[in-house]
């Protein structure tokens, strides 16, 4: 019976695997500055179009979104984030515990625009009795699975230039954005747009790790005091590098990114077709479709796993589905039927 | 011409400087240790009917905040605010310098409900993915004004008795609050009701000072660690002793706050008069009204000064009055002569 | 030619990769919550004779030490350490930053014992304008190499009992400590001695993590709140239980560590058989001679990699020869033979 | 009977209190805008021929202290002080409360040197494992009496310029220090030779308040930010422009130092001439005689207030006596005389 819990259920695409056992017993230095890092960033690099990028390999993406906040802030400067982001609510606050607020608003699907921006400045008056607001924060995909356009990100780009704004995309689930039907940027855009963004790996294929593109405008100096501050200087560094080389190199990312969405949409189509509604549509690898009460607790009897995302009235749940590089369409295939079974 | 800026414009009570003055060459210990000190915290246990409550005295109000929040919460635990709290707003992210998240609600009067309170609690899963709110954080008067009720703030009381929470009230206006028309709390209820409190000096009658009373719920035993480490243990501490002895002895406390808001009352009532609204009724020294823009650049042309709260729109915009315990009579008297020359 | 910088150079053991291998396409649930984390888990309660224990999974060692000192300590309190140690010297303030102060003190060896934790105890007055230390925290091995007796780690506890202290060993290389010939501690003493430690697993086979071991007296109900807060919880938790259950389960750990210390008494037998001297002796697989700087110089022009550990004088400097679980005889033979080469 | 306990025993100079009296009734804006403060500061800027100075008022030392080292750091950089600075021992953690190491080295008397600074920078390699030494702190005069001269504070300022370091002077008593017949520094010189210093009031006859010099080369833009996020903004923030203005205007500040110096100093004479050693010798008002614990027993049942600093033996303690701007030479000499009944 699947789970559709996550799409970091299980390890790693098997080319990434044999990546690592291929290298075992090479020996590198530690800490990331092996020649299989410095081989990983530059493909990131090239893949960017952004030679003079700085390229950092972090674990995971709770700790890259503390150290890149913490090491782009000064003491009193403040980060936006949409009401559902990240850093907002699922990150125990690990923000604040860097020292800087996270000024949340409202935004219906997950995503900031420059109106909502704008509205949180607004609300600062540039004086010392407030936070100065100094960094946005995006994903891509967003936490409810939506995805910015160019055009999108362009305007935000254009609103942090003028009012003094770092932007930072955390792309935890960036493979599925740049894979979705819907979208229309690149790897080289979003470099080219933002301040700071990742490339997420385990979501998409990797054992773990995030790969963390700082452009010219970054305070890249001492990104690495930061970064070990944090505890988030990997020992066997070069375990990213390999990782990364391996699914980024011949353009498996994608391809995999492009597996996963196709699934979430087998599914989407096969839950449509049997009456349920999805309130918030999304092109990419999460899926939130309403699902009676009684049915969630039929599925959850077979052995089905997903979450709830949440409550909608005392007898439906807005649920969440998340396919992955790993999802077969077996799978798929197999819990469409038996959600055809479920009254 | 007067300043209705704030209620901290002058400097203190003459009581006040005349008991420093006294005791001028007196040789004491530092820190808040001494007979002073001693004598007004017994003088607050026995007005608040607390006898076993601490007392400790700080220089202000954000220095209070950020030392009571810090040393009530762990590392993981949040504090929950009104939109418009002073935590939230004014502080400069002072909370969150210490590490903890404000969680923020709308709260249309600036007053917290035990429904609004849920509704943060509601958005919290209780797992380590997120903050767990841990204490409830109300201003008394707030600061749009508003005040509680004995039976509000009894009831938020049982909503944190039955969510595991601490209740803080800050306290830099409390004495207009209780002095208001509409109060019908005493010192006595506020301490049987919070985990800790403070009595509001700096804003009624005295240079600098906040009282801090902290109940036997709260973390006491360590308190003064906190504050040290926060910068906020005042070497000659008895300066706050003195000064809040004074004040309290003989009821002056209570005196001059109620002077302060007849005097908000007597502007109020001459600015309705004038015709102009009142969006957020206040029953405290802080009023509110709306004023057109051409008869502030009028008021301020004649050197009267007070604070833009809001834009309304393009023509009006709401202002904040502040009157205190060194309001004459003759300065609302003059203002109203004058703004009912403006057009 | 081979590089001894560090026990982190390679991959993990095969059996480790097996493992990773074996499991990959196994769904779970995430941030170690699943089945093989609750197994590895339970093989280390045995392993430790502590069936009550919490075990908690970390990537790396400077994570683990700032997730741990800063969950169990308050904000005033302070953590001892010798001034060689890990966290006093390469951790780029990481306990700083979490707020705490670290009181290092001198220790020739590179061990805390009683006399110098009392001696730290002695220069602070228990009153609120100093730290509380609260806190002992050793290595085992020390970064020095040397490692702990049962009777000094038994003084030490009883010293932290008498003090009200929490006594913290960080075991990175617990590994090569507990198969060190001079070694007479057990898992299950340590267990027993301690209030948490961890088991190293990064510098002794497995690609990443370490196993920490919480006992009753440690502040275990949140620990998992403190982990997600500093990006400590890993999504594929998984991946931590698999590499400790097979590292664990037939002993392996301790077959792996022993061979590094062989070879690293191989090389250092080798070392001294030409004349060179090791000033602070070790028992474990870090050693330590003092070499020309000619010979390094000609060592390094030959390929190999080790570290300088400082100065000794103009032509003198100590170097740190590591050997780890994928050392080969012959890399120590050959290394021998060209370091007899030199002049 | 006496207390030489501290130099903070008393309230404020007579002038003080009548400045204070004197402005009560005036109406000023908040937070240290107004003009009281703008004239103290352009006093300031005066007396120390820095014409460019930023000048902040705040309220004590610690809380200065953490201000200023915050603003100035990056999170991974660490200050440099003596063992026995009030940052490293009597500030509660102050400095690492907000993320950044104390690097203490042992001075014996107290003061820094470049060679003590130096040997800090050589236990670090300035790489991202390490903190990053950044900042010079230094007390005139010293807590433990002893001053600086314009000799040594040069050399330490070009060894700051060398290695790329702040240099910030404590000078909560650093009127003690300008007076002493052993100083050749003038106000002009330290904020010349520094990057940032103050001038502190509390101990040298205002009621409270640190007068900060902050140049050219300090991050001013956004240092009241740092401020008030600490809680160090008073709300009446003339009260410290007032007082400043009081002291510093007709030289107050100076001949009452004096004057401290000098009961110090015939206190000192007459401890001595009755044969009591004084292991470190004091220029300041700090004076630090070693007595027999009987003779310590027999002052304290008198009546005599003063503190312990360390135990030299068994039966002799070295104590330390602070006079102050309010001392009378009566009471010297009636302490003398008892002390001389003293068996």
């Amino acid at each position: 019976m699947y789970s559709f819990r996550n799409d970091y259920s299980e390890g790693a695409h098997p080319k990434v695997m044999e990546a690592l056992a291929d290298t075992n017993l090479e020996q590198t230095v530690g800490y990331g500055m092996d020649p299989r890092c410095q081989s990983a960033a530059a493909l990131i690099r090239d893949l960017c179009k952004a030679p003079d990028a700085d390229i950092h390999f972090l674990v995971g993406g709770t700790q890259a979104n503390l150290v890149v906040i913490d090491a782009f802030l000064q003491s009193y400067e403040a980060v936006i984030g949409a009401h559902t982001s990240h850093i907002n609510t699922h990150e125990t606050g690990a923000i604040e515990a860097t020292g800087h607020k996270v000024c949340s608003i409202y935004a219906p699907d997950g995503k900031l625009t420059p109106a909502l921006v704008e509205e949180v400045l607004s609300q600062h008056n540039g004086t010392e009795h407030m936070v100065l607001p100094r960094m946005v924060y995006v994903s891509d995909s967003t936490e409810i699975g939506t995805i910015y356009t160019k055009a999108e990100l362009a305007a935000l780009r254009r609103c942090c230039d003028e009012h003094g704004l770092y932007l930072f995309l955390d792309g935890a689930r960036l493979g599925s954005a740049l894979t979705s039907p819907d979208n229309d940027l690149t790897l080289a855009d979003i470099a080219a747009l933002t301040d700071v963004f990742y490339i997420g790996g385990t979501k998409n294929g990797v054992l773990f790790g995030e790969a963390l593109v700082l452009s010219n405008a970054a305070p890249k100096a001492h990104f690495r005091w930061h970064m070990k501050q944090r505890g988030a200087v990997l020992a066997k560094g070069r375990l990213l590098g390999i990782q990364f080389q391996a699914i980024l190199e011949d353009g498996l990312y994608f391809d995999i990114a492009r597996h996963a969405n196709e699934m979430a949409f087998r599914l989407r189509d096969g839950i449509a077709a049997l009456g349920y509604p999805f309130p918030v549509p999304s092109p990419t690898n999460q899926q939130f479709p309403v699902l009676p009460n009684t049915v969630i607790g039929q599925l959850e009897a077979r052995g089905y796993q997903f979450e709830a995302q949440e409550a909608v009235d005392a007898e439906h749940t807005c649920v969440r589905f998340v396919t992955s590089w790993a999802t077969p369409e077996s799978a798929i295939d197999a819990f469409l039927k038996d959600l055809a079974d479920c009254k």
